[in-house]
């Protein structure tokens, strides 16, 4: 199995256990590691490490991913006190736990700025990559897996490489992927994709076989999640936005632009109701692909899919790879640096979806702090998409914990897009157009189309007394109450 | 003098008055403007357009522009309460007084996003383009003036075109200028700039002649304002800042990757300070040039400057003409979407240097609304290059109104750029630089190194408390404390 994954000759001596690969990560390094969500991350060399910890080793390190990876690595490691620093996005409730407790730093990210940060040097050296992939080739060039996220900018500026062979991962994930590296300024040239579906650089990523200092052989499967059956209001939700897209797109031959979509089970099941709608020929210019994607496909309503992960969840990952020669045909996974670049979204006039956690009357939402304080996942793609996007859209519930919590708020606690950057709201209430309005007409058609029926009146007295008291009247707050409901929330368990 | 200055012979016929042109602007019409800064606006049919509301018509308008214009626009204007909305900037004391008394609905753009919507009619039909010109050629090209926003596209969208021909602007403003259009999605190519005095398009505006129904003689100047002399807080942070960006290219040459500089006094200040720094071969990708880079160019410092807007204040105004040919060499005015473009911005590598109103301890930068509701001004482009800048540094003063107001608050009252996007700050204290710092790491340092004195303590107690009472320890906030400092001051005047 392994010969026609690790085909340079070379390396063959380099082919170690996980405990012996991780001693090359020691106490205070700086480690850069492959994976997109649960896709393409590091599992056996993360597990040795902690395995480490527990046997009483002193050891922290910072960590550096393309975002949110499984729990071999981000879990392993939270639970053995490992991590110090992490960037730049995370998904784990075990960080999640350290983060909010303070015993973990994070540095939440927009994910097309840490391969910059990465050829920089913003962060520092980078000690060692460590990155999963499905072969290597004759001279050295990985292969990678489910995802391709900052491994290629890792493996070029990280002193060490180091790789696990993943022979879980079908080697026909060979040829999926596009690999481009952008050089820093003032030498950086324009990024050359015009169509979602254009091939621009080569399927291996390049690397110095002199810095790999130890391959290991592993077959952990991604731990990808379940998504959720989709429920009734996330069947409104998708009713609402395709009915908006639908208008929008009257006339176009119902040609929609390239849709990106953010990551989860609510927008799995938005994007899942395309499938039943009037559009053709779709293409998505995305960071993430999850099974919706393969059900348009199946249906024939997508053309094409560019993303820098594919994360299939456990119920249909066999049917991925019976059919991935299939699906290949219409995917191609890019380093995020130009999955998420501004330059190549603005430029295909991307429509962007993503999910709000709460949003205020003046169209502020915030995606990742909840009561302003506490780290949910982090602001992800969500920012290099939204403000870049041809149209950006933010998708919410009305309500969430029972109707104890209104995703619509006077004010946000915490912001991640601003008022400037967010086109249009839809809850499973209707949808709010945005473009074009000042504050107050947006703080009316938000509160009238897309807040829940029980804090329709609050919102509105709110908005109403702000307006009448205060005394600049283009933002109107009263900011004395501006936060009240949070504060309501925190006292008594609900903003009512 | 007009002979040399209209040029195309078909077009002789439609010369008028600037009350005759007026009238093909008529009661609820979407008109569109030339102008960035008091640079390049339209003048004579505006104050046409008021002396028609002064004696008693039924107008109301809605405006868009390239970005703040001068008196004779958003004053005249305003004053007559002409103005239903406006987009997307501005920074006129009539208009700011309408918009906060809720008398004029206003819309804060980035202005970047402007040419797009323009194309993509997300504002709806332009009725009329009203621009300045110094000249048109023989086919109808426009010539602008000291300024190009979103004069291009607003003539390219427009239903009909008034051409104001300025005669107290210089003819020899000719050939300054680079006009370049993008396509819309998804026939949108790549911007072939790859460095800041890249010149890829024409020296004039395409027009087709037939749209255009009048042409006006004037001679009304840019009515520009004085820049204030650099006082000594000014020069602190200019020595603060010039000594963190002389660390930072330690090694490189005293090579600096382009600069971008907001407007406004404290910034031409700081720009200038430059002139005694030991960088060499300095150039600006940026949307404004102020005295500050006549200055820079003088002294050698400069090599090449890019930008929208050439706004010179009144006293350098004569000497810029005089050396006009001197001073083109080294400047290009190009479209606001070019300018402003994140592909560009991001391609180059810009240092973004912008003036920050007020910022909190955790990095969140306010640009536009005094006590969460008041607007000044408007984002402007501020945040398409502190987006997508190489290094984003925001300047501000640490106390305002004699120390009554700390510019540096526990939480901003309105978020226009946030924790994700704000790199240094920089005050007359010191210098804070935020890159890959956790909430509570930034907090420390910007305390530390950036707030004033007298305030110190208050924002640490702050910060403290939070930290040891709240919940969640990622971004440690008191919700019913967090804007206390702001509505003490609404109270008693001092945020003390």
């Amino acid at each position: 199995m392994l010969k026609e994954r690790l085909r340079c000759e070379k390396l063959k001596k380099k082919l170690t256990t996980a405990k012996e690969a991780s001693m090359y990560i020691k106490d205070g390094m700086l480690v850069g590691t492959s994976g997109f969500t649960a896709a393409g991350y590091p599992k056996a060399v993360p597990l040795a490490l902690a395995e480490r910890s527990k046997n009483g080793e002193d050891l922290e390190i910072s960590i550096i991913t393309g975002a949110s990876v499984g729990d071999e690595l981000d879990g392993a490691l939270s639970r053995a006190k490992i991590i110090k620093k992490r960037y730049p996005y995370q998904t784990n409730k075990d960080s999640r736990d350290c983060i909010n407790d303070g015993t973990m730093e994070y540095c939440d990210m927009h994910l097309s700025h840490t391969s910059q940060w990465i050829k920089y040097n913003f962060f520092g050296d980078i000690d060692i990559a460590l990155v999963e992939a499905v072969a290597i080739t004759e001279e050295g060039g990985i292969i990678p897996s489910t995802s391709v996220g900052n491994t290629n900018v890792l493996i070029e500026k990280a002193k060490k490489v180091i790789v696990e062979i993943n022979t879980s991962q079908p080697l026909e994930l060979e040829g999926i992927h596009d690999i481009y590296t952008t050089e820093n300024p003032p030498n950086r040239k324009p990024i050359p994709i015009v169509k979602a579906n254009d091939i621009i650089g080569t399927n291996f990523i390049p690397c110095d076989i002199e810095k790999i200092v130890a391959i290991v052989e592993t077959d952990i499967s991604d731990k990808t999640r379940e998504v959720s059956e989709i429920d009734g209001v996330s069947k409104k939700i998708s009713n609402n936005l395709i009915s908006f897209l639908e208008n929008e797109v009257k006339g176009l031959n119902k040609r929609l632009l390239p849709l990106q979509s953010g990551v989860g089970s609510v927008a799995n099941a938005v994007l899942g109701g395309l499938v039943k709608s009037n559009f053709e020929n779709i293409t998505l210019y995305s960071e993430v692909l999850q099974d919706s994607v393969l059900d348009l496909i199946d249906s024939g309503k997508v053309d094409f899919a560019s993303a820098t992960a594919i994360t299939i969840s456990p119920k249909r990952l066999k049917d991925f790879y019976e059919n991935i020669e299939k699906y290949k045909e219409k995917i191609i996974l890019r380093p995020q640096e130009i999955s998420n670049n501004p330059e190549v979204i603005r430029r295909l006039g991307v429509i962007s979806l993503n999910t709000a956690m709460e949003v205020d009357i003046y169209g502020n939402v915030n995606s990742t702090n909840v009561l302003g304080s506490g780290m949910i996942n982090g602001i992800g793609g969500s920012g290099d998409y939204t403000r870049n996007a041809y149209l950006s859209i933010f998708t919410t519930v009305s309500i969430a914990k029972n109707g104890d919590i209104s995703s619509i708020v006077p004010m946000v606690s915490h912001h991640d897009h601003t008022e400037h950057d967010v086109n249009v709201i839809v809850t499973e209430q209707g949808v709010a157009d945005l473009r074009g309005l000042c504050p107050r007409d947006r703080a009316k058609v938000i509160i009238e189309n897309c807040a829940h029926p029980d804090y329709k009146e609050k919102l509105l007295d709110y908005y109403t007394k702000a307006l009448k008291g205060g005394k600049y009247k283009h933002t109107p707050h009263n900011l004395s109450k501006a936060l009240s409901w949070h504060e309501r929330y925190i006292k008594t368990g609900s903003m009512k």
